[in-house]
């Protein structure tokens, strides 16, 4: 195996490494700048700072977005926003109001910063490597200890080259790029590994048009993505008034990857995923004509300004289809103004389009779910089944390109065929060369001697975090539930308009566990709970179990209604830290095969845990199914760090157990 | 008492008079043109069209608005909105996208008509009567009926002439002109009677200044409201490319009014109504400094271009307080449209403005519910408690100017003070003359051979209506509840994000009746309904018992229920009406102070319903008190067809007694 070197990835990496070695596989522990929260994952992230003890953050810049949240359909969500501000006002954070944007495109505009690095509780953090960020998208508690000036701990990844030369055609743009890695690679292509872009066909993409790349390596399951720094984002710092944080930044002229890929963009088509996966990706031509529904342009993984003003321009004159909501979802405030100045707003209204307010829209739920069955086609990064709040959803994610033509036709339609067919040109976008830069919506943190005074404001609905217990030597119960491969967090913490305003109350939330996959078992669990034994049980996963959002709700809520233990074929690396940050033990089928021969109602067994999981011990396990009296033999790939953590039954507790006075030390 | 006449009521009544006579308290039957109906209440009224065996709408005009449920939440919302298409595609309606408007202003932009008659199932439909309407807001029941030709029958009112003198000041609008009409008189003020606005002052209120009057006639019980059809009313015409719908309407010279009132408008200041009732009304003066955590701009109560316009003159370049969420609620596309192209958009968004999509927004709670405890200032119709969304709400009613000013400093404010201390000058507004006119999201009616073809898109949300039984000749059971007065139909089915997803689905949201006032009403009905008995109960009301919002479903959940009679003090007209139609006996007590001696749990009885409600039959019946052995003299005002039809079980029951071939007969 080639080992890596002179990739951009390495030196972002080095640049910040203060524990651990950069070999692939090896935990290494990197020194964060930035921090940024929303605000469905922050209201945890602010308690978690409150139970760490902590005075200030110790970063550069922690900013608490408040995007997701924004239906206010009963009090809660004003009431989290109430906590979410005054938290900031004592911790010493950035707050972003409700109204000021998405956080990924907002940080970018605001904060983005070459060559730093950026921990965000949401998994789309990743998206700010457009800048030659070491961008992280990982678990709350994470990004809290984070704040507490601690090392994040990642697996070092290996570093995958992907060269991009050509330019892409008319109709072609940044989310087709994306797309087709998610056609070559799928849903789980980029686990373990960085993607860095690099090559001749960055030269005509904007850093606008990285981001939506970026972002959207989340869904190749990427620890990230990173771009150099280079013309484009100089131009895009200077539109933001900022180009004195600029520097540039790139791989070295004999950079070598662990692995290399090559996009020639000037052989790419429209692409669409279909439902219900990212990685579901064929061309846009092979499913033309099926009806529209709904056609959505906007979210974090479409982002700027010229994916609406090319959507604009489409219907511009136009008006779609009486059958079709047109929904704009505008990402920030600032891309908001620009529109409207430009006059796309005006043309998007004028051509049916339904403005929403910005921030993060129906992206997990909140708000404008389809219609059961019919088709839904949107900017969005993902399609899992049920996130957009509809059951029996069919949502599918393209371009704004297509989902413009699309809005239009009342049908899937390939752009190119419209435009042949209506003799309609290709727009050329006139973007302003300066945002209409405006931070009003941007509180500053307040001084220490002020915010020190400052006293959270709990409304009635933000719970406190409850006491996790330490791992027993033994854990015995039955598995109350078995899945198949790719089970994302959604499935497990579902959220939408129903379960979001309970992010910030982890018994009420608990109730929602699994649900999607199995309504009963939060109740199955917490009659367990009430047996008058340890009430523990399994649950048991295939391949990629946790992929998707970052939510560490979807491992405290199952760990609050008893779960110890998941045995999984593989796991997304943000839940399987998850996971260990709240006592849970993930483990690993040494066979695969093993799975199929544990059932659901299954009775299963460790013994010895408290050995298996010292310092040095050899990661193997045997678990037992005392229902089938059988043995298999599992592993871990906890740190001797980790190892720790789960024992004492998750991070707070672990931390506890050391003295407070090291607690924010580096 | 002096007998009205010559008025321009009186005009517009004997214009459409297909039955009765025109004497305060007869029941009078009226041709009506027009209907409108919206998503909240037209489900229902579609199925009712359906129950009726409707084939094609009889009237000139009739519009299906979707602008309440357009959060989507899940897929309850979007399935009614397909429902509501192909109802439309159906009986031959107008359909109204999600995002084309609010009822209100887009029937009055794109179909209003001096000198016609609309029933609209809302209860402002009032509202145009700025256009010199004869437009009354009803029970969605009396819509189907008036869609299927048959008169919609109301209680004469009195004549009520309100002169206008003078010109208002800086600073003040239209919505402080009916908050003066709300501190004079209350929310009973107007209670069957028509509100006729005439005289000199009208020459500087523009219609949709009256329709912001017009609307909130519905807060002081009013019928409606009538202005005349004048220049203002012309000029409206011609900016929406309508003037040919133009006709000259006034009262006579000499007309005679049952009751006057005089208001000099050049004597008025800012006013706003305190939480909980529009009726609480205060200069904003007395209440300066309180802190403000939103302000919102829009709903039907003040729909104008001018109202939005003039907030984003107030707040153009300068930033709304941190703490404070400053939400717009545009109210028709076109109006979006407008204030977009002239900049306000702009202006808005950089003050620091959520926009919102085009709708209702959380005029009963449909989203943008505030924090508890923390002001939230409105340009909305109502106050209601918890009709906002959240529980412990704190809603204040204001004109723009107010909450755009109140935005910016955070508090309470007089906009005149703060103009004298911030040396601004009163925003010159300098509105475009001719409307952004575009009809593309409104269908068209199906030509009826289309129309026969179409199936009705039932989802598995949209419930059939329930069969009613006809009323038994002795009712006996206990009161399940008793209230004191100005019970809102806001509290008897609540609406907000959580109820509103089921307004077509009877069963379902009968779990939510009355539980804003106690929340085990619905467990008791059942239980009752559960023992084998006719499950019958009685609700005791106050005064003006049915006060607000004209949903029938406050008649239909609880009847469904087991609700068949209510002992109020007295009833709004529109709640009135509805309990009739649904089968359930409205009764009054002779003497109010019996209201006292009855309890809740107390058992009821009445005997010899059948001969008591025979046409001609004395109005009066007595009431037992069983558990306390008491006699209560009680009346009702049923007309003998309204008695037929409580008789029957409902109108619609009433109905199927009829000949098929009758139904639909004028």
């Amino acid at each position: 195996m080639t080992r890596s070197h002179g990739t951009l990835a390495h030196r972002l990496i080095a640049d910040h490494l203060v524990d651990g070695r950069m070999e692939p596989a090896c935990e290494i522990g990197l020194r964060i700048d930035q921090t940024l929260t929303q605000d469905a994952t922050g209201t945890l992230v602010m308690q978690e700072l409150d139970a760490l003890g902590l005075d200030r953050v110790r970063t550069e810049v922690s900013v608490q977005y408040v995007d997701h949240n924004l239906l206010q359909a009963d009090e809660r969500n004003a009431e989290d926003h109430a906590f979410l501000r005054s938290a900031c006002r004592r911790f010493g954070l950035w707050y972003s109001k409700p109204g000021n944007g998405v956080s990924h495109p907002t940080h970018m505009q605001r904060f983005g910063v070459p060559g730093r690095s950026l921990a965000g509780s949401d998994s789309h953090t990743c998206a700010a490597g457009s800048l030659g960020m070491l961008a992280l998208g990982t678990g709350g508690l994470e990004v809290a200890l984070a704040m507490a000036g601690r090392p994040l701990y990642v697996t070092m990844p290996e570093i995958w080259g992907i060269r991009l030369t050509g330019r892409l055609p008319e109709w072609v743009s940044a989310k087709d790029v994306v797309l087709e890695m998610l056609r070559r690679h799928g849903v789980k292509g980029a686990v373990n590994r960085i993607l860095e872009y690099h090559g001749p066909g960055l030269a005509h993409l904007s850093a606008m048009d990285r981001h939506v790349i970026a972002n959207m390596g989340a869904e190749l399951g990427a620890t990230t993505s990173v771009f150099p720094a280079d013309t484009a984002v100089r131009d895009f710092l200077r539109a933001e008034e900022r180009e004195a944080d600029f520097r540039e930044l790139a791989a070295e002229p004999d950079a070598v990857y662990d692995l290399t890929d090559e996009i020639d963009l000037a052989t790419l088509e429209p692409l669409i995923a279909r439902p219900t996966s990212p990685g579901n990706v064929v061309p846009v031509r092979e499913v033309a004509g099926e009806p529209v529904g709904q056609a959505v342009i906007g979210s974090s993984a479409n982002p700027g300004l010229r994916d609406f003003a090319v959507a604009a321009a489409v219907v511009a004159g136009r008006q779609t289809d009486p059958a079709v909501s047109f929904d704009i979802n505008p990402t920030s405030r600032e891309i908001l103004a620009d529109l409207t100045k430009s006059g796309s707003t005006f043309e998007l209204i004028a051509a049916g389009a339904r403005i929403h307010q910005t921030g993060c829209l129906g992206c997990i739920g909140m708000g404008q779910a389809p219609a059961p069955g019919r088709n839904s086609l949107r900017t969005f990064p993902r399609n899992f089944p049920g996130r957009s709040g509809t059951e029996q959803d069919a949502v599918w994610l393209c371009s704004p390109e297509t989902a413009a033509v699309s809005a239009l036709t009342g049908e899937i339609t390939d752009p190119r065929d419209w435009a042949a067919e209506e003799g309609v040109r290709y727009p050329r976008l006139r973007l302003a060369e300066h945002a209409t830069v405006n931070r009003a919506m941007l509180e500053p943190p307040l001084p220490p001697g002020q915010a020190a005074r400052v006293e959270l404001e709990r409304g009635p609905n933000i719970s406190v975090l409850p006491d996790l217990d330490p791992m027993p030597d033994a854990l015995e119960g039955p598995v109350l539930l078995k899945c198949g491969d790719n089970v994302s967090t959604d499935e497990i913490s579902p959220a939408g308009a129903k379960a979001l305003p309970y992010r910030s109350n982890i018994p009420k939330l608990a109730e929602f566990t699994f649900t999607r996959i199995d309504p009963d078992y939060p109740r199955h669990a917490a009659e367990l709970a009430g047996d008058g034994g340890s009430g523990g049980h399994f649950v048991v996963g295939g391949e990629n179990y946790g992929q998707g959002s970052s939510r560490e709700h979807a491992a405290i809520t199952p760990r609050h209604l008893g779960l110890r233990a998941v045995v999984a074929k593989s796991y997304a690396r943000i839940h399987w830290q998850n996971l260990t940050n709240f006592g849970i033990l993930p483990l690993e089928f040494d066979d695969p095969d093993d799975h199929h021969r544990i059932d659901a109602g299954d009775r299963l067994r460790l013994d010895g845990l408290h050995a298996a999981l010292a310092p040095g011990a050899e990661p193997f396990l045997r678990l037992r199914n005392t229902t089938k009296d059988e043995i298999y033999q599992v592993r871990h790939r906890l740190s001797d760090g980790r190892r720790r953590t789960v024992l004492a039954g998750g991070t707070i507790a672990a931390l506890a157990g050391e003295e407070q006075h090291h607690l924010t030390d580096r």
